[in-house]
């Protein structure tokens, strides 16, 4: 796995591309480049075209081998921004490795499924259905796991993290199947995200070194959407390393029993705006006021991405070497 | 001005009137309330008919002489809960003092100007302007302060927030033109939401009292929505009297600059969910965070109620005597 | 059956009640109501709390033995508005005759079931899961049929309309659970909506009398949301009969294949606004557009009320006898 | 002016260009285009990058002298589309003109404004103000006509339609100021709408041929939302010339009073669904059930083009020769 440097922006749309120029800036050229992160601001959802858009301007620059993740939705303090993840100058390490694949193109009636779970691995970005794809697989004579466009991107989540699974060992390859049909599988280490910009899935590997450098990540998992302990412990971290955070990857969601800590919360009977709206508002909220950094990448929908209702939590930082 | 102590209870729905059995059950009779102050889960904007569900079920259960504060908007995190502020039993010191008030109706032409700032003084609940009001001040000759249904929230909000900044000594009585003007007065003591279902205004002071008792209100303001040392401080007094939190009164906004500490934020150009909403969520989603509790009182929509993007906040707990 | 005169007025608020005042206008007593049908102007969903503050304000006022059905959302062109059937004096012949009811209340677990489908029979309001409602199944070791508050809405109007179908004899009554399997069943005599507000199911049947009278009933399906052939043949049919329309009671949904005669609509994949509310708005404006009236009954979801897509229409008018 | 052809294709999404192969297949070469219009399926407010999205990708596939309008908001049956206006092979007499043009790129402090008006001339893409744009005026001492980014749009639009009656003079040159401050000039000729993909106008004037010819344009207004009679006695000069309607242009906005004939609507109170979006979706039902066509040219926002409340309306079609 490559040593790889993070390097983080705002930008002005979703069609703001001005970033590369900070990138050779920083004295790195795009051919270096093996992930774009992005939080766009679109809705997040199935018919949420910012992300399209930042995949459309975004990928013609970039090296046919390096993978985009867009992520939609910057509810509240959210800011737009991208991250890049650039293989470091002649090896060098930095104290982070990181490596990134494509799986083949998935058939529509395979998104969410087990099929699909065997082929992903830990920021992974996945396809949805469509009105289109569901007409599609239809016509074909099969059944799609689910009729509604915004469920699928729950289905489409919650296979890719039982492949995160898998690929890590915690779950065996005899059991994606059971994993898939009971729903109740989770990883710590995925982050999963759905859009209709793309029919493969996306997958970005993170890690620290074993040799140590002046990148450092640290993973954890919140276990509701008010863990602020968890965040106030990995920043604890990062205080005794004299760090200092450069991005922060969590996942939030609504919790689906409708309480946290036995209060009720109203996200799932709210017609107006879907729950993982108002999850990444929230827990962008709780990470922002604690990092003092509002250019998160929060990303709403944890199913299997940590216990219910919480979500996986990954921070990267500088520290003096 | 009286004693009191302050129960909070969750709802099931806006027309949920169970929490009367809590209060009897703690001793307390429906007469020796107070205020009723409440979050309640429709969208906190015009058209919130749970904010008037609310006070419809609650009022004729309550004293003539008390006041009700509905604020709607329990996005994300937040929980659907009521408040009561009761008289202590016979008078007795609880280290909390409180007295409630109402303003004449005012007059649709009236809401957001400074006529209304003279009317009120400071947890302000404030009527707004519909459609149907909006008819009536130009059927009468006269011109509304805004045209847009909305924005009358925001110049209810303001009107009721130099009004509290008069009653206080921050402003004096002669300004009130000029600060209604300049739109840039604020005062950290002031909490002001507005709503359809009024046609005064409903103020409520809390006060600590000058002999120390079992509760305790510490005020501050959030300087921006990711203010969380503001937050974290408050907590810090709490522990340092050994205290537990028992209810936060915060407001929230979007920064009308369309920034918050130099990054961009998308609250005042999302068409699709208007920035009060998600205000409250990320607000909420930090103070819930750092409290671990979701029963808040987060209002969205904080003009004159603390710095621009910031907004007034103030604690309540008790402590050993 | 008795003989019954229809009454429509305009309301400010969810919370107006002044039609009583219209009412003894028109010489009717509020004991000769039989049922009260209105539209509330919040978003039809789950979280409509307008639907439920309607349903407080009125039912105190109303028989006992009388039933409300309110349907929540008035998008586009459709004004809030209330229709009272009211028992003709002396029960002189008008023309229509009406019978109301209400089932059992239904179990949680039973909504949008057969158990649900074998209590109904045509206009109905039926029940809808909410979170807690989730729970409570959920914590009786049963299984709910959906686990997404949005869906039950749809699955409740479905069984409601089976039962239609059922007490009208389009259905045999051995054949109700597999229709309620199937999917596929309709009746154009049936309009259902759902809603948190009540447990039972409200019924209304309206017919035309065998003995003609100043008013007259006319029922038809939409083929689908633009079927303005359906409404103009209506429309066609006052005419020739010198009528004039009184009121319009209309089913409409957005077609679940995602296409309208071939080309592609969007309502099935937005997800800031739900599809119901879509359709509504649409037949809304196309019926107000035809009629020259926007106080019309039109309601959202047409599960077994009407081809897919369509949905059931019901016009009644006066006429000089 | 040159004689066109109208040739119209659905799109699967913003991002689908393959209706260029439907004009290579009519015979057409991208060079002979003249505009390109289109309904994306994006909220059609400030955040629409479906707008963006779309420009983007049709805008390098067409002569630089060409002009895009692409209108969001697709609600209800609206079908998502483009619409090319093409010059016909050899000049050849079609019996429809049309001419295109741009204006220079408006400075953010002019949008809305006179000189903003003095700019334009039918059927015009007009920009609007983002936070970005706010913050520019500001920081150059200017001030904004508005600071509200959704009546950005409107005021835009208002002045587009005030330039469109100056250039077809129907308002004199010196009268622009006084246009613009009043806000109560119309023009049935124009229709315009607002975007954030661009900052100069986009113009397109569509016009019938001296000469006769198988194509017409016949022009009239709504004189509210639901004027079905406009609509129909267009469709009856259709029925009369035994022509085929090929695409239909109309403007559609919530009545400013708040009512339509005397009944109250909610389209100005519902802080879910700004009123641009209801009202797209009542006029387009209503088109599209009296054409049987839902790939219609329905945008929201009508000031200045049509009576307050109702909006231009240009219907094109073929007729045989």
């Amino acid at each position: 796995m490559p040593s790889v440097n993070i390097l983080k922006f705002g930008v002005s749309s979703p069609a703001d591309v001005t970033p590369i120029q900070g990138l050779l800036r920083a004295g790195y050229d795009p051919s270096q480049v093996l992930a774009l992160i992005g939080k766009s601001e679109g809705n997040g959802c199935v018919n949420d075209f910012s992300r399209t858009l930042s995949a459309m301007v975004w990928e013609p620059m970039l090296p046919k081998d390096s993978v985009t993740v867009f992520s939609g939705g910057t509810e509240g303090v959210i800011s737009p921004h991208v991250t890049f993840l650039v293989k470091e100058h002649g090896g060098a390490n930095t104290g982070l490795l990181a490596t990134v694949g494509r799986t083949r193109k998935l058939d529509p009636h395979e998104i969410g499924t087990a099929d699909h779970a065997r082929e992903v691995a830990v920021l992974v970005k996945c396809p949805l259905l469509t009105t289109n794809k569901l007409q599609e697989i239809r016509a074909a004579g099969k059944t799609p796991p689910t009729s509604d466009t915004y469920q699928s991107m729950a289905k489409s989540r919650y296979a890719s993290a039982v492949g995160v699974a898998v690929a890590l060992g915690e779950v065996a390859e005899g059991e994606v199947d059971a994993a898939i049909e009971s729903g109740t599988t989770w990883s710590a280490a995925a982050s999963c995200s759905s859009g209709a910009e793309l029919e493969d899935c996306h997958i970005l590997v993170l890690a620290s070194s074993p040799e140590p450098g002046r990148l450092r990540a640290t993973s954890t998992f919140m276990e509701d959407a008010i863990d602020g302990r968890a965040v106030v412990e990995a920043l604890g971290e990062v205080n005794r390393d004299q760090g200092q955070v450069l991005q922060v990857f969590v996942k939030a969601e609504a919790d689906p029993t409708g309480e946290i800590r036995g209060k009720r919360h109203t996200m799932n009977t709210d017609s107006d705006i879907l729950s993982t709206r108002h999850a990444r508002a929230a827990v962008g909220g709780l990470v922002a006021g604690l990092t003092g950094d509002t250019q998160l990448y929060v990303s709403g929908g944890a199913e299997g991405q940590g216990p219910p209702g919480g979500g996986s939590f990954c921070l990267v930082y500088t520290c003096p070497e």
